[in-house]
Formats: structure tokens, C-alpha cells, sequence
């Protein structure tokens, strides 16, 4: 699988692509993640992707010359499954979503910034505008951070353990029952029996039974 | 503003804190973000901050010991008004969120890693849980991110122009209107040409009802 990202600001994704399981799925081939800066797209010699907006008001707009011919460079080079947008009124980022993702090719993934993007990037572009929550953000570079976070781990062999994405909260529509680890007792508070026991089914039961309180306590619509 | 940040991988949040309005805002000192490395909470050679699972499965559990001592640490130092931990089961964070935590004044925040934390550090420790969203990340580094971000940016003073966060998306529950900077026209597609109109309140009964048009297709349930 491949991500391009395209943002004016790269140098603010840096750390998070070169740590911990993201870092690893690209040593180990499972995909290749790409951040093209916007700024490398312009023919001016300040190198502006911004500028006011038609008919005034505060902030500014993102043009639509450098991220129109980085798209079509990138789009020469491969086909690709998606072009997202990230934008706080696209489509509501979820766990199915992502699932959905992991199994495309190549995504390419448009970072906003500033007051967003000219409309029209939006009408000849994008294939698919996601929000990953009711929030507005200082750009999209943390929204794409996490969309390209949530898909990876799902590639087969990124994570460690296969049955590990497996068990989190959302695939089977249960919030994740609570975990425990040593000590069995901190200042008195000591861990639930039941997990000591070494009885597998009853422990896995437990962990059903947990779940399902914690989900109709906390978010009853999942059950729904 | 002070923003404590609790996590095993600090290296990850490195880039994003260092560009952006987020440096801008530490450098004009809006806020302060310190990042704090749980390994330094411990007290073995080895530095571990995670254990196996009680009762057994896939997956580590974050060890209640070292962010004990860490909270502790910190709360010896100042008093915090709300100690978060940042988990797919807590509550949705939204923009009100935000915009009632940045009237706050010291806040920690756990990022998860691994399976979760010992439940006990969310019964002893935890005075909020917050979900950024409806899917599992491979840690809480990116949600604490996103978090501080949409905080950070409502600061006064930090955003360069003071109307710029009270005219995005969700502050009055409606989704933002298109923008469009130059050109003009590109490739045969133009700007409405109301923006080109110079009526001011023409535009922004234009921008109003676009405004609401686009609320009312993608997201009614603002609107109710």
C-alpha cells in the first residue's frame, strides 16, 4: 500500500512517520508513505500556496495551482483508489472506514490549512472529503497523521500480534473490557479475581460480560 | 496555559509541537507543552512501563507504577484541573470541548499505548476520559496531539486574526461556506460571482445561506 500526503507544513509530520508501529510498517514494506510539500508545486519565486479570499474576510485560502499539479504528477505515476480531503465537514472518519481503506492501494490524502482549500480543488479533485471528529484543527496534517495511523495497523503483519487490532474497541461493536497488569496490588487496590484464576472461559467471559456493561453504560448507540 | 504531556514515546510528538501555531504559541508564550517520558518513571534497569495482561490474550497493558509517580510528580509541583487520559471508550471530544478546556489553566493528558492502561490508573488517577473519535489509533500520542491542538488555537492572541476561530465550522453549529482565492478562473472553472461583487452584505447573506445549504446536506443533526 502507498500514502502520498500533500501539506504545506511536512516538516510537521516528521516524527510521527519515523516512530513507533508506522516507522516499522515501512521498514518492513508494508507500505510506503509519501509527504510531498505543496510549496515544491508553485511557479512563483515566494513559493505561495495561499492567498485572501474571493470576497474578503478572515484567513487564508489554500490555491488550487500547486495542489492541481501535484495531484496530476502523482496521478501519472499511478492510479489511485482515493483522492481524500481532509475537512472538519466531510464524511465522519470510523473504525469501518479505515477497515475499508486498508484494503486500497494507493491514497492520496490533502492536508488544509488556513482557511481551507479553493472549491474548486474540492469539485475536481477530491473523491472523498473525511472528518476525524467535530473539531476544528490548526491544519489537516494531524487529521491525515491519524486516518494513515488507523489504516496501517490494519495492514496484515504491522502489528505484532494478528489477533491484536482484533480485540479493539469497535471491531465487534463492544468497547474494549478494562485490562490489568502487575502488581496484583497497588496501595490496596488489587486486580479482579476472576483475571488470577488461570480459568480461560471464565475469564473470556468476564471480558464479554465487562464489554457489554462498559458499551451500554458509555455509548448504548453502538449496541443499536 | 500549561499542558503536561504523559507518554512512553515522546520522540513522536517531537515535529508537531516544534512548527506551526503551536510553536508559535509556546514561543510567545500563549501556553506551555511538556512533554514527559514515562520511562523516567521507573525504577527497574530495563525502564518498562508495560507488562503482560492478567488473565492472558494478545497485547500489553501500560503499568499503573510509573505514571503514578509521574501524576504525583506534577500534582506536587501545581494543581491540575482535569487529568485526562485519552482512550477509544472516553467521551467524544468535541468543540465545546475544546473551548471549555482552553479556559482552563493546567492539564494533564495520558496517552495510551499497547492494549490500554491498568484500569486502576483510570479509577485512581483519571478525572476525564476523552475519545477523539470512533476509531483505534496504534497510541494516544496523535489524540493528545489533536487535543492540544484545538485547544491551543482558541488561546487569545494566538491565531493571528481574532475572527479566524469564531468563523470556522461548529462554533455556531453550521459548517463553514465554500472559500475560493485567485484565480479567478482556472481551467474554465470560475468563482460565484457574487465574491467578485464587492457588496458586503450581499456576500455574507451568500455565505450564510451556503453555509446552511451545505449544513442541512451533510450534517442535519447539527441543525436540530
Amino acid at each position: 500500500m502507498r500514502i502520498d500526503i500533500l501539506t504545506c507544513l511536512p516538516r510537521l509530520l516528521d516524527s510521527f512517520f519515523a516512530h513507533s508501529i508506522l516507522q516499522r510498517a515501512q521498514q518492513g514494506g508494508f507500505v510506503e508513505v509519501a509527504v510531498h510539500d505543496l510549496r515544491d508545486y508553485t511557479l512563483d519565486k515566494h513559493r505561495r500556496v495561499d492567498d485572501y479570499a474571493f470576497g474578503g474576510g478572515a484567513g487564508m485560502v489554500m490555491s488550487i495551482e500547486p495542489i492541481a499539479r501535484c495531484i496530476r504528477a502523482l496521478q501519472s505515476e499511478r492510479s489511485y483508489d482515493e483522492v481524500i480531503y481532509v475537512t472538519p465537514d466531510g464524511e465522519r472518519f470510523e473504525q469501518r472506514t479505515a477497515n475499508r481503506l486498508s484494503l486500497t492501494r494507493n491514497l492520496i490524502i490533502l492536508c488544509g490549512h488556513y482557511k481551507g482549500v479553493d472549491e474548486r480543488v474540492r469539485e475536481l479533485f477530491i473523491t472523498k472529503e473525511i472528518s476525524v471528529g467535530d473539531y476544528v484543527l490548526s491544519g489537516g496534517e494531524l487529521p491525515a497523521a491519524v486516518i494513515s495511523d488507523a489504516i496501517i495497523r490494519l495492514l496484515p503483519g504491522v502489528l505484532n500480534d494478528e489477533t491484536s487490532a482484533l480485540t479493539d474497541s469497535f471491531q465487534d461493536d463492544l468497547l474494549a473490557p478494562p485490562v490489568y497488569t502487575r502488581p496484583a496490588e497497588f496501595e490496596g487496590h488489587t486486580v479482579p479475581d476472576i483475571l488470577l484464576s488461570g480459568h480461560e472461559a471464565k475469564i473470556n467471559e468476564w471480558r464479554f460480560e465487562k464489554a457489554l456493561e462498559r458499551t451500554k453504560l458509555r455509548r448504548p448507540d453502538l449496541l443499536s
